[in-house]
C-alpha cells in the first residue's frame, strides 16, 4: 500500500502524458491504482466542475458527418457573446479554455510575463514552453511588476481571490492583460468582458459551469483583431458539431443559468458546513470549489482516497485541500467519508 | 440571380469567418443564398469526405460530464499508432488535422518554407500568418529548393499526385519535411509514417475516411520529442470524449477499413464513368475525390448549383472542378444533375 505522501494528486502513473507535474485534478485512473480497495464508483470532488450541470440535446450523429459550417460556429460565438456581454466579433471559439491559454504565447509579442500565483499551473507552463521569461508573484503586487504582460485567474483557482474585472483592466494600463475567467460564471458581474481594451484577453470555459468538460469548448475574448488572430491559428472548424449544438442551446438557456447560480450558493454553504464540522477551516474558493486547511492535508487526502473520494492537494502548501461539489446524490457519502477520514 | 462567375466557392457571404479566401469546401449556407430556387436538400460533393462512412457508438452524454482521462487520450493515440504503423509515443491527438497544421509554424524553428502546389490553401496561410517566408512551387522541383522546411500533401489535394512516403523522407535529407496525409487512408502503403526520421512531421485526418469531420479529430505524428512538443501546445485534454470513444473504436475496426478501401475504388470508377459521359476529362484525384476538367468550369459549377449540387472550383485554374463521392443513395441525382448542367 502506498504511503500517505503518495496520494493521487502527486501520482505520475501509467497513462500520464508527462504533464502530471501540473497537478491537474481528475486523475481517477491513477487514484484507483493507489487505492485498490476503495469502494466503487469513486466520488471525484477533485475538480471545480458543477456536478448538477446543464443537460440538453446533443447534435445527432449525422451532424458529425459534415464539417461544421462556419456560419454555425459564428452562431455559437454570437450566443456566447450575448451571454458574456460583448460583440460576436470579439469572441473566438476554441476546443477548451486550456487550448485557448496555450495559444496566447504565440499570439502576443511578449518577452516577460508575470502571473498572479499560486494559481492554475498551465499558465506558467504555457509561457515557459514558449521560452517567455515567466515569474509567478503575489496577486497583491501584480500590477507593480515591470513586465510586458500580466496573467490573473479571476476568480482565482484554488483560493477564489476575486477582483472586479473593470478594476483589473484599469490597473493594467498599456500592458497585455490575460484574465482567466474559467470560474466567473457563478459571479458574472465580476467579468472584465464588458470593459475590455485592445490589450485585454479573457479566457472563458464552457465545461465547468455547464458540466460538459468532455465536449472541449472554451472561448478567447478580446478585440476583434485579437479574435481574428485566434481564428487564424485555429482555422475554420475550431470546435466539434456537438460543441456548437450544445453551446448554442446552453448559452441561450438564461433561466437555467440564473437558477443554477442561486443553487450553487446553497450547495457551497452546505459544503462549508460539512467541512467545518469535520475539522477543516475554509480559507477560500468559489461556489464551484472550496479551499480548506487541515494540518496534515496529504494524509487526510489519502484517507479520503481509501474511502473512494478523490480530492485535490497542492505541492506549494501541504496543509491545503480543495473540494468540489459532490452532486445532489452524493452528499451523504461525502459526509460519511469526511467523518471516517478524521 | 447571381452571375455564373459568383458560384459558391468564391462566396464570402454572411457567416463567413474571413477565411473564405482559402476556398474551403462545404459552404452550403453560402450556396443556398446563391441559388435560392435550388432543390433541397443539397447534394454536397464539394469535399473529399467518404459519404458512406464508419458508424459506431458515440460516447454517452455522461462521458462528457468529466474531463477525458489522459489515459483515455493515450489509448486513442495507441489505437491510431497501431493503424498508422508506429509507436504510441510518436502520435499526438489534435482537434482536427487543420488544428495540427496550424500548430506547426510555432513548433518548428523555420525561416523559409516551400510548399508543393497548387494544394490545400491552409498550409500557406498558416506559415504566412506566422511570418515565415513561404513559397508555393511545382511538386517536381520541391526537393531542389534551398529552404529550411518542405510541405507536401500526399496524396495531393486536389490533383491526387502521390509519391511513396519512404521516397519523400529520403529526398528531404536534413530539412524539416511536413507530409499532410489527410487522404492517405485509401492508400496506406504510401504513408511515410513507418519511415519517419527526427525531422519528419506527418498530419493525419480522422474525419475524411471515416466520415466524421464534425468530431474534430486528427493527429500529428513524428519523433517522440515532436509529439511531446505538440502535447505541450495542446494541453492534457486535446480532443473530446466523443472523439476518443469513436476514434478508438473506428481504428480498431480493421475489417471495415479493408472493405471500405475496396468499395471506394469501385465508387471512384463509377464516378469517373459519369463524369466522362457528361463531357468532363478526369485529370487526377484519389478514391475520395476526382479532379475534372471542363472548358467553363465556373459556369458549369453554377448550373450544378441550380440543381442543388455543390462542387468545388479553383481560383488558380477556371477549367477545373473537384467532385467528391455522392453516397450510395445519391448516384441517380448526381447523374441527372450532370446531364442537366451540360
Amino acid at each position: 500500500m502506498a504511503p500517505p505522501g503518495a496520494g493521487p494528486s502527486s501520482a505520475c502513473g501509467p497513462g500520464s502524458r508527462g504533464l502530471a507535474a501540473l497537478f491537474h485534478g481528475g486523475r481517477l485512473a491513477a487514484a484507483r491504482a493507489e487505492h485498490p480497495s476503495a469502494p466503487e464508483p469513486w466520488l471525484d470532488v477533485s475538480t471545480g466542475i458543477n456536478p448538477d450541470g446543464w443537460r440538453g440535446v446533443r447534435a445527432p450523429t449525422t451532424a458529425l458527418t459534415v464539417l461544421p459550417d462556419p456560419a454555425e460556429t459564428a452562431a455559437l460565438e454570437a450566443a456566447a457573446a450575448l451571454a458574456f456581454g460583448c460583440e460576436p466579433d470579439q469572441v473566438a471559439a476554441v476546443p477548451g479554455a486550456e487550448a485557448g491559454l496555450r495559444l496566447l504565447p504565440g499570439l502576443l509579442d511578449v518577452a516577460r510575463v508575470a502571473i498572479a500565483g499560486p494559481t492554475y499551473g498551465s499558465h506558467a507552463d504555457a509561457w515557459r514552453q514558449a521560452r517567455v521569461t515567466t515569474t509567478e508573484i503575489e496577486r497583491s503586487t501584480l500590477f507593480q511588476q515591470p513586465t510586458d504582460a500580466l496573467v490573473v485567474v479571476n476568480p482565482n483557482n484554488p483560493d477564489g481571490a476575486m477582483t472586479p474585472g473593470v478594476e483589473l483592466v484599469a490597473a493594467a494600463g498599456r500592458r497585455w492583460l490575460v484574465i482567466d475567467e474559467s470560474f466567473v460564471d457563478t459571479e458574472p458581474t465580476m467579468s472584465a468582458i464588458p470593459h475590455l481594451n485592445e490589450r485585454t484577453v479573457v479566457l472563458r470555459s464552457f465545461g465547468k459551469f455547464y458540466c460538459l468538460p468532455g465536449l472541449r469548448l472554451g472561448f478567447v475574448v478580446g478585440s476583434p483583431e485579437l479574435a481574428r488572430r485566434v481564428r487564424a491559428r485555429t482555422g475554420d472548424w475550431p470546435v466539434s458539431g456537438d460543441a456548437i449544438a450544445m453551446g448554442c442551446a446552453a448559452y441561450a438557456d438564461t433561466a437555467w443559468a440564473l437558477k443554477t447560480r442561486a443553487s450553487l450558493v446553497w450547495d457551497m454553504e452546505r459544503l462549508d458546513g460539512l467541512l467545518t464540522a469535520t475539522s477543516f477551516t475554509i480559507v477560500g474558493g468559489t461556489p464551484l470549489f472550496r479551499l480548506a486547511r487541515y494540518g496534515d492535508a496529504k494524509g487526510r487526502a489519502w484517507r479520503l482516497g481509501e474511502q473512494g473520494v478523490l480530492v485535490r492537494t497542492f505541492p506549494h502548501d501541504p496543509t491545503l485541500i480543495r473540494f468540489g461539489l459532490p452532486g445532489r446524490k452524493n452528499w451523504r457519502r461525502l459526509q460519511a467519508a469526511l467523518e471516517a477520514s478524521r
